[in-house]
């Protein structure tokens, strides 16, 4: 399946003639592209309001007995202590409620990410979502080359694809490890491509709070320092050493962003059995209590500093150890903690198109629908990993970017949920039909049909006969031309070329400034 | 994709020695068949009271205003007649809330369905949830042989597939259709085969009134005919003819079920924008009107009688007409309906995993996983289509069925719902931790793992290193060699010799009474 030959025709967009083509003509109009979802549909909940509370109590215990270890940030220590902490060494403990009435007290509910695009700034909290591609992977997959590490090109061949994308919101940061640059002068360049192949709200650096200081540093270039002032123009991704412990590099990386009034998204990365025990109850009180403390940790540093409650749970195979997705368990974590989040008032990310599978192939689907359905449905606000994911995020496919954000594309059909309007209970169109006539061509059918179904452009739901006339292709090779054509037909989106050039000197003055490093 | 070779080794069941395979026996051991599956998660609910008392308000105006028209099927007039429906000529109509109290007064809330194997007889109602496999294809799909008409001999090996299952429930009926074979006898051999083959619950013809007799008849050799009057042996499935439509062949089959004391499952069957208007309301409230005029028949003619209200609602694409699965618009309706079989107080059958899809592909699955989260959400109770379906239901894939039993298999721990007990809380054992500490040793955990996280036994979540070792086989290609050994393994349940010469002999003067049709 590594290396397949696919035509260079995309058969989900036949031409068409006559009413057929002024059919799909309106049906194109119907697909706008708009900054952000809007939800209307009731999240789910799996649990009633004392199940909720008692693992909110039992956050607070484990944040006033057991504490954060902080590691290698004694500075971190000192910012806990002046905002009332017990700290003891590297342990920091909390009264219960202290991290709570710290995040409540400034914490804004709600926040825009402006974009250099200001048309694509995006509102980050209730009642919006926010579909953005995939993170960190130091692999690539396509199903020319197979699977291979990732290079500048690639990070840039993502950047253009999420710039590109109907679908998808937001660019992501690491979309995938330029493993071609230096470590230690990677984010230059990913930021760089950010900003000038894209003109999407994008996340910068966070493997050493220097390299965050350096992406707020460039935006400072592109926004004018004034601005991240007033407005939060970056984003970054802090995952907690779960159990209990926040470091340095992620801590002091926290600290750059929300001193710079930018937002932080603070995400404590659990895999059930291994940083937690092995239920549902215990990972959520977990990712309450750790994350509680990298934003209150946010708010001392800069009241107001915009934060984002994550989580990241994965089961596990009790086998092999090996992290597992699209199981039930971390849907229902997932529940749990959005839950959680509306109570405690700040917007919340977790969920995406996750799998353990190597290739895009069913369990691929599967498991990232799984996934998927349950972001859907939980009230997440920011989504990140929405498009690309593979083998436990090891790696990011070509095929499966374009693939998930395809599927993607239902999500805003799906939160606006029922209607039960005059229009949506058609009960005048029903009394107006009789037995066995069919709806094609009422009144109310017309009125409604270009948004009355969700569909996919990538899925074929033609005969078979048709199919096989098609060349028989599969989802995964219907993509590989999809994804061959965006890349293609991309053009860059307009720079100033002051700003440019100014980046551009900064850059090399930075780079030349310390030499290469691969730690 | 249509055909490629798979090894006749098993990579999902590695050797595996010492304390691994001790481990591995452990959690073997822990994954019991249950003969169905019990629900705690409270179910999802999409709409307030309010809405769906609008939409129950609606399909009574329906059921007064249009009624239902019955096709070819005068006595059928006549039995509503009886029951104090308004007949003019062929259309009926009710009085609002008449059908809704003629299914109150009588139908049960729960009922089992006997198997010939006692231990595998299955209850039908909350809070309980059967897995059935897919019914109706006429066409089968493997990845040797691509997609070719089915033949008695597929029949059969569905019928072993679903015997041979852990997973799986009940044996469905029509699991594809046996063209090979004359249209007006297959119904002999498809009822023998289920009786044969398997020791589970199965369901019998629908094509005509006299197969749904002599369905009835073959389980009278069976059971005994004094056990019918007793207990449910055997379920008919009717379809109306969407909109407000019943017709001779589907109530008549109704009506020989009901007078046997046995099991209909009343479907209407909508296309919405075809069959009903484009909106999800509209979809609810005709299947809720079509459904309770079919509920209502089956109590008239035997008050007692079980009925399962049932659902099967896909939506179109509105370039082609096609039927498209996996889209948001079908798992909002069965949102709706489950809620309203809830307040009705009748088991509630729809969803599965539904394709449009042509092979086993990134769609398949992704459409599939979308429609069977719904259903696991939902409160199904009788879940028709678990496993196998293809390509809108024209053909049913030897690994599509292998692969959707397998996720299937998630059902049971994803509707236990969140434990919030002492043991699920964990506090202890994350206070008995410290920061950075993992828990894989933890006492918590050792008493805890077997159970702790479903896990596939086809999906691969081994390292892509060792995933190219074992063979770089997607999950269609492990799907491929599971099928096969699960038949070559295969071995028939003992069936009383008198009781099998009984039914052959039965059959053979049956068959030979009238000349073979196709009609």
């Amino acid at each position: 399946m590594a290396s397949m030959a696919t035509r260079e025709v995309d058969h989900a967009t036949p031409t068409r003639r006559g009413r057929s083509a002024r059919h799909a003509e309106r049906l194109a109009r119907a697909i706008e592209t708009v900054p952000y979802l809007t939800r209307t549909l009731p999240p789910v909940e799996v649990l009633s309001t004392d199940g909720l509370e008692a693992i909110e109590h039992n956050a607070d215990t484990l944040l006033q007995e057991v504490g954060i270890e902080i590691v290698n940030f004694p500075e971190a220590a000192e910012i806990f202590r002046g905002a009332g902490a017990d700290v003891q060494g590297t342990r920091v403990r909390f009264e219960r409620g202290m991290c709570r009435q710290l995040v409540q007290a400034t914490a804004p509910r709600s926040f825009t990410q402006v974009a250099r695009n200001r048309a694509r700034s995006v509102v980050i909290g209730d009642p919006h979502m926010v579909l953005v591609p995939s993170y960190g992977s130091p692999f690539i997959h396509n199903l020319d080359e197979g699977r291979r590490y990732a290079t500048i090109e690639d990070f840039r061949n993502f950047v253009k694809l999420a710039y590109t994308s109907h679908v998808l919101h937001h660019d992501s940061g690491t979309l995938c490890e330029p493993v071609d640059l230096p470590v230690n002068k990677r984010h230059f360049d990913m930021v760089y491509s950010h900003i000038r192949y894209s003109d999407r709200a994008f996340m910068g650096s966070v493997t050493h709070p220097s390299r965050a200081q350096d992406s707020v540093d460039m935006v400072k270039i592109l926004f004018g320092a004034d601005t991240l002032e007033q407005e939060h123009v970056i984003m970054g991704l802090a995952n907690a050493n779960s159990p209990m412990s926040w470091d340095f590099n992620m801590l002091g990386s926290a600290k750059v962003y929300a001193e710079n009034n930018q937002i932080m998204l603070i995400t404590p990365f659990i895999l059930g059995g291994a940083m937690a025990p092995v239920t549902i109850a215990a990972d959520a009180t977990q990712t309450l209590a750790e994350a509680l403390a990298g934003m209150a940790f946010c708010q001392i540093v800069r009241p107001g500093a915009p934060v984002i409650f994550g989580s990241f749970a994965s089961s596990m195979s009790m086998q092999t150890g090996a992290p597992t997705f699209g199981t039930p368990e971390p849907q229902l974590v997932l529940f749990v903690l959005a839950a959680l989040a509306r109570r405690l008032g700040v917007p919340f990310r977790s969920g995406g198109n996750f799998t353990a599978s190597k290739v895009p192939d069913y369990q691929a689907a599967y498991e990232s629908a799984i996934s998927f359905m349950a972001t859907m449905q939980a009230g997440v606000n920011f989504n990140l990993h929405t498009a690309g994911w593979l083998e436990g995020g090891l790696a990011i496919g070509y095929e499966k970017f374009i693939l998930d954000e395809d599927q993607a594309s239902m999500a805003g059909k799906y939160i606006e949920g029922v209607d039960v309007s005059d229009n949506g209970l058609a009960l005048d169109a029903m009394l107006a039909g009789g037995p066995g006539q069919h709806f094609l061509g009422s009144p109310h059918t017309l009125a409604n049909f270009e948004t009355a179904f969700w569909r996919s452009e990538l899925s074929d739901n033609n005969s078979f006969e048709q199919w096989e006339l098609n060349g028989a292709l599969d989802a995964a090779q219907r993509a590989n031309i999809r994804w061959k054509r965006r890349l293609a037909e991309y053009q860059e989106p307009p720079l100033d070329q002051g700003v440019h050039e100014e980046l551009l000197a900064w850059m090399e003055q930075r780079k030349s400034s310390f030499p290469d490093s691969d730690v």
